[in-house]
Formats: structure tokens, sequence, C-alpha cells
């Protein structure tokens, strides 16, 4: 097999390996100013504190190396997962650590934001793990700089601006409606509000005197004649709470009797979130969240946030946001924290600012390490043809993270359940079934080289995994088309366990070579759909439900069929079905309904049902959670 | 009339007054560790910064200074207000701008974080206004350094612990629930988690290994048996969203129907926010966070966020929010940003932490200046008889905010609405009108004289006001008791504008004087109520409906009786009926219920009906709102 390059660790490793929280806890960060003006090479004025330990880049630093060189470009993604997941992020992190920290590289790891929902429900954080995290991980699992807090509340403004607009179209005449909306100032004369005049253009009325507007016009510019049927904007929380999947709203004494069925979703769930992920500046994210569609009106139209006049607002809380953030790991090496769009019914990739950011700032000879949510089917499919789409960037290389105990899984092993014991199989070798299980890598692995990037298998190696089970993984992986398969420990020695790894990456970088999307984006939606279907899940062929058909024509016909396609699928399998393991082929992929993220700038079919409100187990992780008054040391989270 | 002393303004004051957002942005804050370590005193360590603008103060700062003498306090409340408000945060910031900038005494302004729910519904920001403004205003308005978003976060956390821990013990049988609450360790060992110890305590079970309950015991400990129409713990967002006042919760399909009815307060209406604001450190915050009480169980027992293993998740979300936020005025006097709980169904007041703070940071020289919401009936009431319970402080000095525009509606002068043109009888002199309102005026005086504090009023000064009027309004401050009543221009000059207002401040603090509570919290819950209603409102009796007879029976029996009073009043009238203008006597107060919060540490009978959601206007604030992309300036904030 191949072995590990012995490298002695910087940090203090111990054996076994501690509670990632103890761990975290156990090594002083540096000063964030610090990572940011020495580690980035960020001037004093393009980066704001937030305590020691965090602080925000400023845009103005894309400006300042708008004509510098691109470092080079490196995302990870993984194979189909068990529900424990397989150590991408722990990956990601501790390469940064091995090419920072051992091969002195310029690097920077960008990530997602965390969801508060897992940590306090079942999962736990997403900071990595071990001796490959990003600290403080207390700061990353909580309120970090308030992003996800500030796209939850826009949300939910757009939220309430749609059913308090519905109310108040439902109790007033076209004229009391005009009057509210364009109220004449001290000295009598009324105005449009600026976000008002893009309504009229899309009405085709082209005056800017609200005193100059016929009654039709005035009745066409003041009614949205939202359809309640039709309305597809949801409220949203970063809490995982159940109850609030399906509710009925309205219901207190002054609605006038206007109750709505309706729901929340996970604020990670949010379009806003998407539209923060791949907006490429404040003005572009100005206009994407402006054309999101957040409803139909009776005649089928689409309305949006600009016609609720709250495009505007929605951009002013989100100032903070578009600025991604940065942190450190335990090797002290720049991490960037932004965005966190679900990997389901949205992309699952961090943003496109700090990618673009950080591809300058690290230079030709640096590297940006990006992660790609859940298995290599989804979030990096969707990083290739959405993210890259939208940001024009390629990447250098890919990695593929795989375990033993997920390949075990997909060669035929027992189902892996969390919170419960995992059975026999997975903690004694088995040769055969790991290699029954390398065909869902080789997928992976195939379906990568389609966009003619090479691949690198980092095989995130377990203390139970022995070296034939690890060599049947490498070899495996050589012969789907790898160019590199390599054994890593960052788990239990932080960057000096993946110093292979990073040199193999390096070397992947180094081959030059091109990149091509999976399917054109002009192609029809059905056209784009199979591309992925057949290209990358190894099915035959698509059906499509009546609503999805519908949905289909409805949104060829409102000119969104050029947008790129983000399937709602499960990670556990190529396939829509949770429970075909392996590289499934040979069926037909089901499309339940499309649905559209115009803002973001995607087209989501649903195959299958996809739960966008995770819930809270009996004995959530909350309830070893607490604060040490005496130290505020925080305790219990994971 | 007492002429206003001629001062020269140090601010570019123009005239007539810009757009309050034109004010601040045309003034450069100074780097916000100039005013912590200068204008409050802070070592380098005892601050974070969150950009250059705010910062928060670390707790340890209280252990510093823990034996320093403490500065004067001076309370700032008003009169009974109109819906355009009077300029009671003006007027604190107006008064702190004089008493730093003019008369180079040490002072602090202490005002609470507002609700985003008015920056982008109907009334606007809360800044202050003209000369006189806590900046930058887009920041306070805003997102702020993320508290209320803290909040709202652990409240729905609580919530989804509710529904979910009903839902849980529906579906499970006790052996069930108790081998979930309590799993076995690698090594087959079970242990309750920390917060599980406090609820055996509380069931008097004085075991501490789980194998040793009996089943009777097993299904004490594990069933909180909540009853579904006794939840009390509402979610909340900090938006206007009526749609969300009365809602139905659990139609998800998976959710079993268990449907129930409930709703969504605004955030700041949360009782964490009450405990924020009151609690004196992080171990208080603790202790008050865990025994909120969120339901009764079957029996009528009340079950605590504790109860449910939360208390320590909830305080771990709240550790950045228990820190205050420094800001700074125009004139660049030092600010603490903490807290906001609503005046209503909460006490209306900023948090005891940054006045205790404050008073040590400012030293005996110095004036802590700290803002009461909504009238005096109200906000000071509560400032007196819970904040400096809660605290231990008392004031040196209250001030009493006051309009010729909200006497005269006192005197008799039509309704006065918001959003639409003054009637003319507030744009002409007449003093007759509004020397029959100054029985308002008269009234908050003699309250507030009976805590033994002098009472300075500030005549807060339109353009449209006549000497005469002004003058009226002096003389009968004067015979009703106050120690001064002076004419202040701070909105149209800034802190040169209130500079005889400032002089009268120091005068009133170095009297020395006493300090009474109004009522002995020991006292029985009908005493306390009518302490207030009589001896504040002029209220000649109190009726109690059944409903709130029953409350009172029952929290009396509950222990929960020795706890202060925190009225639910309309702001309007000294009465129940916001109609009824001036110093209304003779009439019997109604109390239609009575709810507790005892976490925060007090009961709250309401008297009428409390909004605690507003809504959107046919046209919000919003919709002026937007953000240049190229400068990133913040344009339409109000």
């Amino acid at each position: 097999m191949a072995t590990t390059t012995e490298v002695k660790p910087l940090l203090p490793v111990k054996d076994p390996v501690p509670a990632d929280i103890d761990i975290a806890q156990s090594i002083k960060p540096k000063h964030i100013s610090q990572i940011a003006e020495v580690g980035l090479g960020l001037l004093p004025d393009e980066y704001e504190l937030y305590g020691p330990t965090k602080a925000k880049v400023k845009l103005s630093v894309k400006d300042r190396l708008k004509d510098a060189p691109n470092g080079k470009y490196v995302v990870v993604g993984g194979i189909s997962p068990t529900p424990l997941g397989e150590g991408k992020s722990t990956t990601t992190v501790g390469l940064c650590q091995a090419l920072g920290a051992y091969l002195n590289k310029k690097v920077l790891t960008c990530i997602r934001q965390p969801s508060q929902g897992p940590t306090f429900g079942i999962k736990g954080g997403a900071a990595g793990g071990g001796y490959s995290q990003v600290i403080p991980m207390e700061e990353l699992n909580l309120h970090l700089t308030g992003d996800i807090h500030a796209i939850s509340a826009a949300n939910n403004l757009l939220a309430a601006a749609i059913d308090a607009r519905m109310f108040h179209e439902a109790a007033q005449k076209d004229d009391a409606l005009f009057r509210r909306l364009c109220p004449a100032d001290k000295s009598g004369k009324r105005r449009f509000a600026a976000v008002m005049l893009g309504r009229l253009q899309r009405l085709g009325i082209d005056k800017t005197d609200p005193d100059e507007l016929t009654p039709e016009e005035v009745s066409r510019f003041v009614r949205l004649d939202i359809d309640p049927d039709a309305v597809m904007w949801r409220r949203v929380v970063d809490i995982n709470d159940r109850f609030l999947r399906g509710i009925s709203v309205g219901q207190g004494p002054e609605e006038r009797g206007m109750e709505r069925k309706t729901g929340f979703d996970i604020s990670v769930a949010s379009e806003i979130m998407a539209v923060l992920a791949l907006a490429s500046d404040l003005s572009d994210m100005r206009q994407r969240l402006g054309r999101m569609v957040v409803a139909a009106d009776r005649q089928g139209r689409p309305v949006t946030a600009d016609d609720l006049g709250v495009g505007g607002a929605l951009t002013v809380m989100l100032k903070d946001a578009i600025e991604p953030t940065i942190m450190q790991t335990l090797e002290a090496t720049p991490v960037l924290v932004h965005a966190g769009p679900f990997a389901n019914i949205a992309h699952g990739n961090s943003s496109v600012i700090a990618d673009q950011i950080g591809l300058k700032l690290v230079g030709p000879d640096g590297y940006v390490v990006t992660e790609a949510g859940f298995g290599a089917d989804i979030g990096l499919e969707k990083f290739m043809n959405i993210k890259c789409r939208a940001s024009g960037l390629a990447p250098d290389a890919a990695v593929i993270v795989a375990t033993v105990r997920a390949l075990k899984m997909h060669g035929g092993g027992p189902p892996v359940v969390a919170g419960t014991p995992l059975p026999h199989a997975y903690l004694s070798p088995d040769v055969d079934l790991v290699t029954a299980g390398c065909a869902n890598l080789a997928r992976h692995i195939e379906n990568t080289r389609k966009y003619e990037v090479p691949v690198v298998v980092a095989i995130n190696a377990f203390a139970s995994d022995s070296k034939e089970e690890l060599e049947a993984v490498r070899s495996a992986a050589l012969a789907a088309g790898a160019s590199a398969a390599v054994v890593t420990r960052h788990h239990a020695l932080g960057g000096a366990g993946a110093v292979d790894l990073a040199q193999a990456v390096v070397a992947a970088c180094s081959g030059g070579g091109g990149f091509k999307y999976l399917y054109d984006a002009e192609l029809p939606i059905k056209d784009k759909i199979e591309a992925i279907a057949c290209g990358t899940y190894g099915a035959s062929g698509v059906s499509y439900s009546p609503e999805a058909e519908a949905a289909i024509a409805k949104f060829s016909a409102m000119g969104f069929d050029k947008l790129p396609i983000c399937m709602a699928k499960t990670q556990y399998s190529f396939s829509h079905d949770a429970t075909l393991k392996g590289a499934p082929s040979g069926y037909v992929l089901p499309i339940r309904d499309v649905r559209a993220s115009v803002g973001a700038g995607f087209l989501y079919p649903l195959v299958g049902n996809m739960m966008t409100m995770p819930g809270l187990p009996t004995r959530p992780c909350f309830y070893d959670i607490d604060i040490d008054p005496e130290t505020g040391r925080i305790l219990g989270l994971s």
C-alpha cells in the first residue's frame, strides 16, 4: 500500500484523539489580524475585526487585486456518504493544514457557515474534527458574525411583506392603495419610490409621474393580485423545529379570516442563502434579490421581491453578510467562512465571493481549497455546473473523500444508523466487502473526469481500517482514473497526516488541463435534467409527473428555461432511492416537481420528498451544552 | 420664560434641520477604540471590536471596578406621549452630548437596542434625531452586534424543544424515553446530564445513578406531561409579521395530527429579552433562563426550560449578547446599547449590566443617563420598582420629557395620528390648551417625587412652539414639584441646545436625597397591583376578571407572589383607556388576566388587549430603503 510519509506533527497530538471541543479549546488561536495580514495578505483597512478570533473581509480587496493572477483552485467532494459523514470537512481542513503548515504554500480554506439547527439538534457542529478543525469551533457553530441571522431576517421580512400586501389589497380599492403607495409629500407632490419605477417598466408603463397614470394603469400598478395558493415563499428559522413544517397563518382575530397554509424551512434552505452564495458583488446581489419570484398572481404571472418594494431593504439587511468571515485552522492557516446553502434544494457550496477573493489573495503559487456539500453527485456536480458558471472560475483539481466504512456499506454492509452502535462488519477487516463497494467511488471519479479535471482520492483512514482494505481502495481509485489516491490521517495527526495528500494535490494542479461543463445551459430544461440523470446518476432515463411537466412548461413560457439545474435528491445514493447503494444503473429517475429560484439562478427538480426542516430527537445535543459561569468556557459542544 | 443659554454648537448645524440619516452620515464617527479607551476608560482587553464603530464590553470590567465608587444615575422618562413620540431618546442623547461635550463631564448614555420591526415597518429607527443621535444609525437600527438575533434563536430553540418533547412523549413508553434521555456510553454506563440532576432534585428524587430509579421515579422523571393547552411560550421573529399573531403548528404529515394553536410575538417581547435586561452576570442569567416557566403540566404544575434540558444551551446562545455594545453620539460621547425589552408586557428599560458597568466607569463625578420606555407611568415606574430592585441601584435624578404638542393633546386637542398631517391646533400658539394639558405632566412629576427622587422637566421645544406656551409648561412643572424645568433645543443644536438641561440635571444630582420603592414586593399580588393603579395611575380601585382572579390564586400557590409587578397597559393614557387624556381619576382599572415571567422575575397583569406583534402598513418604510452598490451608502433609513 501507499505508506504515509512520516512527518512529525506540529500539534501536540494525543492518542486516542480527545473530543473535538477539548482539542479546539487546547490550542490558543492567533489574533485574527495576524491571519488576515500575514496569512492572507490583507491591508489593515481591508478587514474588520469581530473580536480577536473573527474578522470580515471588505469587498474593496476585489478592486485592489482585480488584475492579479489567480491561485490554484481545488474542490473537495466525497463518495455517497453514510449518515455519519465521511469526514469531508475534516479532510478539507487537514489538507489545508498540510499545504500551509508543512509544505509552506499559501493556502486558504473556503467552507460554508454551519446552521445552528444541527448544533443543538442531532449532528453537532461542522468545524471539522480531531486535529483538523476550524477554531474557535464555538464561534463557527454558533452565531459567527451573524450572516445566517441576517438571512433569516431578510427572508422573513419578505414573507411578512407578501401576507401584508395580500391583506391590504383585499381591504382597499385601487385609489386608496395608490394614495397610500404614492403619498403626497409636504409640498403636495406625489412621487414613485425608486423601486416602483422598475415595476412600472415591467408593466410596460412608460411614466414617472404618479398623477399621469390612467385608472387602468393605476390598477395594474397597485394590484399584485397574488394568488394565495401560489405563494412559493416560506418563512425560515435556523432551528430544528419540526412543528413549523406545516402551519396555518392569519388566524389572529384582526386578520379577517385570511387564513393560509404555509410552513417554515430551516434558514439555510432560504433562496436568499443561495443568492448570497452565488452573487459576485453588492450590485449583483441587489439585482438577484429583487428578481426573486415569491408568488404567482391570479393570471399565473411571477411576482417578485421588487414588485413588493422590498429588494433594497433585503440588500441593506445583507450588507455585512456579503463579506466573508476570516477564521483559522488549528495550525493557523487562514479560512474564509461564507454562506451555507442547503446542498439539497440549493447548491450546497460556499460563496463565489470568498473563492474569488481567495484566489487573488493566495496568488499564482497558492491554493484555495473549497468544499462542496454531500456526495460528489450533488455538491460537486452543482459546484461545476452552477457555481463555476456563476463565478467564471474553473477548478485545477478535485479531491474525492472516501472511507472504508462507507465503501463497505456500498458493498453490501448492513445499514449505518446515527446514534446506534456500528455493526461488526464495519469494525473488522473485510477486503471483499470494501472492494465490492468501490463501484461507488469509481463512478464518482469517472463523473468528475468528465469535467476534464484531475481527481485525487483522499482515503480518510480510521483506526479500524486494515492496510489491505486501504490498499484495495487505492487500487480501485487509480483503476477508475484518479491521478492519485492517498491514505490520509489528518484527524489523528493534523496537517502532518495529510502531507501525502497535499503533495498529490500539488502535483495534480500542476498539470494545466481543461474544464468543461456537463451540459449547455441553453438546452431545454428536460435535456439538462437528463444530462445529469444519465451522465452523473447512471439512470437510463427520466420520468416526469404531471406537476413536473406543467412546471417545465410554465418556466419555459416565463423564460426561466435557460437557468442551470439544481437537483434536489437524496445524498445517500446516486439514484432517487436512498437504499440503492454502490453504483446503481438502468433505472428511471422520477421527477416529482420542478421549482425555480430565479434570484439564485437555478431550477430545482424535486426527486422524491425533500426535507427542508429537520426535527429534534428525544435527547437533542442541547442537553450537554452549558457554560461555566466562572470561566465563560463552553461545555458540551460537539 | 427661561431663556436658553447661548452656546455655540460644536456641530455644523443647519437650519432647517436635515433628515436624520443625512446628519448621521455627515459626521465621521471616531474609531470606537477611542470611545472605549478614552471616553469610557476601558483597558484594551476589556472590549472587543465589531468593526470600527461598534465594540462589546467584556464583563471582566465589573470585577476590576467592583470596589470603585458609582457615578450619578439619571433616568429619563416622559409624559404620556402622542403616537409620534415626544423625543425621549433624542433628549437622552442631547442631554449626554451637553454633559460630555460642553460641560466636560464624564458621561454615558444607556439605551435599548431597537427592534428591526419598526425600522422596516412604520416608525423608523430609534437612534434619536436631528443633531442628537447615536451613530452610525444604520448599525443601531439594523443587526447591531446580533443580540436580538441571538435572543430570537434562543427563544425559538426553546419553543421547538417544547413541541418536540410533547411529540416524543406521546409516541414513546416510559422506558424508551428513559433509554433515549439517558443512553449508555461506550462502556455501557448510563448517566444523567448535569441539567437533569436539577429536575431530579425538584422532583424530590435524591439519586444520581439512572439505574437506581424505580419505575415510578422513571415515569415522573421522563414525563414532563405538558398540557398542550397550557403552553405559555410563543415563538418570536424580529419582523412586523401580523399573519403570525395567530397560527396553527404541527400540520405537517409527519407530526401525527398533533396540531396546536399558538403564535409569534416580536422578538423584543420575548421573556429572554427581559432576562437579558435584568440579569446581573452570566451566572444569574443562567439561573433565570433555566427557571423560565414555559408551560404547565396536566396537573397544573410549572414546567421550566431546565426541565426541558435547554437552559444551558440558551445561555451559550446568549454568551455574546450579555456584553453591552459600545457606540457613540454625534458629539463623540460614549453610549452603551444593551437589551430592548418591550415596555408593555415587559419592563421597557435597557440592561442592569450596562448601567452597573457604566456607573463604575464614569466614576463619582460622572453621569450615567438611562432611558425608560413609554410614559413615566410605565417605563419609569418599572425602572424604579423592577429594574432598581434587580440592580440594587437608585437614581439621583429623573428627567421627564414633555412637549407642547403632547400637552395640547392632553388639554383637549384633536387626535394625533401617525402618517396624517398634524391638525392646526398643534401648529399655532394656544396657551390655554397647553395649560389644560399640563395636568398630565403634573401627575408624572408628582408620581416620580414619591420615589424621593428630584425631577427635572425637559421641555423639548419645536419650531412651532411659542415662548408663552413654553413658559406655561415651565410654570406648571415647577408648581407640581419639579426641581427645575428647562426648555431644550438639542434636536436643532445638538448638545449646545441642552446645556441648560444638563446644568439642571447636575444641580438636581448634587442634592443627595433618598430613594424608596412604591411598594414592598413581599405584599400580596393584589396589594401591589393596587399600589400602582391608585398610586400612579390615579385609579380609585381595581377590578379583576375571573381569569385574573384564578391566575393570582395559581401564582400565589406556586410561590411566585413575591415577584414585582409589570403592568401591561397602554402608554397613551394613565388609565386603561387610550382615549382618556390628561390626568384621569376616579375610574376602576380592569385587570383582564395575570401572567408570569418567572425567569425575568415579574408578574404582568394585562390591562386590556396588548399587541405583541405589529403589522406592516400598505407602504412600509422599506420602500425607500436601498443601498448604493458603488459606495455602499445606505439610503432611506429614518
